[in-house]
């Protein structure tokens, strides 16, 4: 069974030691001071350990069900849920107008970590509220907010965004389903939709459906889409449930993971829906909540690593076989604990020097989202535009390689499902798909977040990353880090120019290394977090901080992710500059 | 469901065109012109396809099961197996005195890769089958001999293998099975047994397990250890099946994959055994299969790609959506099929040029067994001896990789169920575990085989690339290809250097950068093939070989890896550099 103890620790190193947020001077942060935040994520690591972790099992186990046209959720997640909607844990960050908390995102995003490091599965019936939650509140009336919200933040309602169709993912211009405009203002939908995540499910009253569509007059392509509020059962003006709408589950998906979670086929037959912001401007709506949605992914994909970090390093201390080639380690035994092996401990440096430096992006892209909401910081906003698709494909492939990792520590063991480690790994694989397949997100990168504003954000970026070098040049203990940072970003920035001047010639010059780039800006981007995390650490031991340990091992790990992960650059950066020929050669007869 | 169709012509280039084996001197080659291997590869690819293909979906779906003491395999294993047995798959490289067809271990390896590609659980029953008879071929009495291989030979009984216990896999010194000697000769055999593949079934009439053991007498740790003989029937005089003997299944494992396949907990209660080999020398006996064990993981490793990377090209060719950035391909239909995208093509590349690269390599792997076998060749098994955990590592963590690679070309449709392509990421999973998990291939190449015969068999190798290159001087076509293999093999000739210069006064800066060596070993060694290959297709073209289509394709994709893939080369060797600190830097309670 998993076993999950959230890391509040290093999650308040990096809120007050690197991201300092009680001095950063966003509306909302006051609050935030060390008693406060350790107070509330003590409080959502007890809820995760305690009630979701138990169920992560039993939901990739039991998996849901769909009986006579209703989908029942595996034994326990109802409890579960209620407790979640008890604990506030639904309405963190939510509006206090319709009943949230009105927390910074950033804590959401803390507090999330846990959630989904715990269940997952689980989590995305809340996740997927949130994210409807967040598109009625930016762009539904009054009258929608108010019928709405306040359902959705307790969850007494959950949410689904339906944007696929069985023929269109990416390329949602190819939508077929229909909007009918009615006399009464509403529209009639009618369509399928699939991979609809906690598309039904028996912890709600209700399903609030967000429903992507064609209404007429709009044009072809995505320019004719619009978004739709599709409730499962209609609404009464005093605002009980009135009759079943015409949205129904066709099917539920079997899939390799996230067994606890809806995945639904959902089919919309003359289905009453209404307008949710402008008409023909649904896809602006969408990408409106994209930067968020991408962050939870990119969340997700650490968050399950550091649930299988957690599990291979009780693993590696507890299970012994052989001996320390530099001589035996507990002689009392009939063999060492296999931490002692450098190969082992080799899987587990990079898990968590990855996990930790992944938290650190992670916080700071939500710290950027506050920045840009709530300062409305132009810079910021920018800045989290061009980091998202980063955040999202390097987070989730890396998470999945180090869930990978983590697993191969248990050896056969971790390949039975006796063990938590295949879920985790199977559950990690869906965040490098769903959300915009991470090749979607290099593609953004490359194709349109670096030459955003005139290349105003990437240019930026580089600006902080020389910044941060130039800033700790009297330190002479952070030049492991600085000589690294300097190196790996001057091989980013030739890869950008690499692009610039070849990618006008022939976009599939800068296309067939997009892939590579997202991976090359991640690395410079956990290696600018290390560097910070560094500082802070080296700072608090300068100030005589007692917990030594704690601090020692942060700079020991940040060393250890500079000089073994980020010569992956170089190489990123190789395969970059040989352009599009290689990727490009053969006919496809030839595949 | 799963379609699968052998890639014979590739098979028969690597055989005739790179390896060319019926000008080799091999006894028993001398048969295998072209059309005779023609004959052989499309009659087992014949099989892969209508009998083996159409059941790896049912295998995975329904698994096995444990009733009344016996396992049941998935409705159609039996038909299958029957088909297997008729058409003589199960003897094609066993020794003609006991029903063997006596084909080079390299054929059986050709036709292995289909099997594996198109049910991989299946052909474990088979391939736990070769490996005992192996056991018993190599080192049973002549009576032994006579028992057991003849209908091991046929399949109608199987074998398997049984090594780990709960408490100890890698290190088999803490073994607990014990043996006690009876007065006819014959131990009696105690203790559990896990994760033995094909441990029981309803395929066969009879499985002769092979159990390591320890008897009296044998001193400590794996020195005590020998191998025993233990049938599921005892084995009357005349050859005819007696009493039920004390062994059973307490326990059928699940697992993340090869569901098809039954993985047991055996429990050995007072079975009845005999001496196989020399007492006390059971670990040498084991060692002397280990070659063609792990020989044979590698190749599941990349024929799972294989069969991934098929459907992932089918796919992409298929499925359209978006467009060419440099002009609508098809323009008559609403959208381009996805392989006219950069990013899609750079995976299908990645997945071709690896697939390609390791059948070459696991050949050749194959081709020096049995030159070692046959012409007792002391440099070729030296070779292999040095190649096989690189084969085994390498190309199984590559082959997990190419598998998660090619499941994304399909983006959510590959994360469901309906797809093969779960299964086939689940599947190569275990290749990375078993057989000796991949990090113990990487200490047994570091920590034993480099430095074998004083280093030899590393030298030649040396040798072998350099004058690889050297005889390519003249084809200014080759120099792609040659610059990149000189480059790569200095690489890790350095990262040797380094070894040997600090793994003297402390053997974890060698162990460290383990895993990396075999890493960068590996793409040494499907550089050399590239090269290699790319020769005999620029030969192929000189000569005027009407399938050009074919040849230029070769080499594009050879270009592709050399360009591509061998850059990992220099970021293995900067890892392998840093030595053991960044590794070895944290205390145990720091994790």
């Amino acid at each position: 069974m998993s076993s999950y103890t959230a890391n509040t620790k290093d999650m308040q190193f990096v809120l007050h030691e690197v991201l300092k947020i009680s001095e950063a001077g966003v509306p909302g942060y006051e609050e935030l001071d060390r008693d406060f935040t350790e107070a509330v994520l003590d409080a959502a690591g007890k809820v995760s350990s305690e009630v979701l972790a138990p169920l992560n099992e039993v939901g990739d186990k039991e998996g849901c069900v769909l009986e006579n046209g209703v989908v029942r959720t595996p034994k326990g997640f109802d409890a579960a849920f209620e407790a979640m909607k008890e604990g506030g844990w639904t309405a963190l960050d939510c509006d206090p107008d319709y009943g949230g908390q009105g927390m910074p995102y950033l804590l959401n995003c803390a507090v999330g970590e846990m959630f989904v490091s715990s269940n997952m599965a689980f989590n995305m019936y809340q996740g997927l509220t949130h994210g409807a939650y967040s598109a009625i509140h930016a762009h539904g009336t009054d009258e929608q907010k108010a019928t709405y919200l306040p359902k959705m933040v307790t969850c007494d309602w959950t949410g689904t965004m339906n944007l696929t169709e069985p023929h269109c993912g990416t390329d949602l211009g190819m939508m077929r389903t229909k909007a009918e405009p009615q006399d009464d203002g509403s529209y009639l939908i009618t369509g399928t939709k699939i991979f609809i995540s906690a598309g039904d499910h028996d912890l709600s009253e209700n399903v609030i459906h967000l429903v992507l569509a064609k209404a007429p007059g709009g044009g072809e392509g995505t320019k004719g889409i619009s978004l739709f509020i599709v409730p499962k059962f209609l609404v009464n003006e005093d605002g009980s449930l009135g009759e079943r709408n015409g949205v129904s589950v066709g099917k539920l998906e079997e899939k390799m993971g996230i067994h606890g979670n809806a995945t639904c086929v959902m089919n919309y037959d003359g289905a009453k829906g209404w307008l949710l912001g402008d008409l023909h401007k649904g896809m602006r709506a969408m990408f409106t909540m994209m930067n968020e949605a991408r962050l939870g992914v990119g969340l997700q994909g650490y968050a399950v690593a550091e649930a299988a970090y957690q599990e291979a390093v009780a693993y590696a201390k507890d299970r012994i076989q052989g001996r320390d080639v530099t001589g035996a380690k507990a002689p009392e035994k009939a063999a060492d604990p296999i931490i002692v092996h450098p190969d082992v401990r080799r899987m587990l440096m990079d898990q968590k020097s990855f996990v930790e430096g992944a938290r650190a992006f992670t916080f700071w892209g939500a710290h950027l989202i506050d920045r840009a909401h709530k300062l409305d910081d132009k810079e910021a906003d920018g800045l989290i535009s061009l980091m998202t698709p980063v955040i999202k494909g390097f987070l989730t492939d890396k998470g999945f390689e180090t869930a990978v990792s983590a697993q191969q520590v248990f050896g056969g063991h971790g390949y039975t499902e006796d063990w938590p480690m295949s879920q985790h790994v199977r559950d990690a694989r869906i965040a490098m798909i769903y959300e915009g397949a991470n090749g979607i997100q290099a593609l953004d990168l490359v194709g349109r977040k670096l030459a955003q504003d005139g290349g105003k954000h990437v240019m930026a970026f580089f600006e902080m990353v020389k910044a941060e070098c130039k800033a700790h040049d009297d330190d002479e203990r952070m030049k492991p880090f600085t000589d690294a940072l300097k190196n790996a970003s001057k091989q980013l920035q030739a890869a950008g120019m690499f692009f610039m001047q070849n990618g006008m010639k022939n976009p599939n010059a800068a296309l067939s290394g997009s892939y590579d780039f997202m991976h090359l800006m991640g690395h410079v981007c956990l290696g600018l977090m290390w560097t910070r995390m560094a500082k802070a650490a080296f700072t608090a031991l300068d100030n005589g901080a007692s917990d030594k340990d704690f601090y020692e091992g942060k700079i020991a790990t940040g060393r250890y992710y500079m000089a073994r992960q980020l010569p992956a650059c170089a190489m990123h950066l190789a395969r970059i500059e040989t352009g599009a020929d290689p990727v490009m050669a053969l006919a496809d007869d030839q595949f």
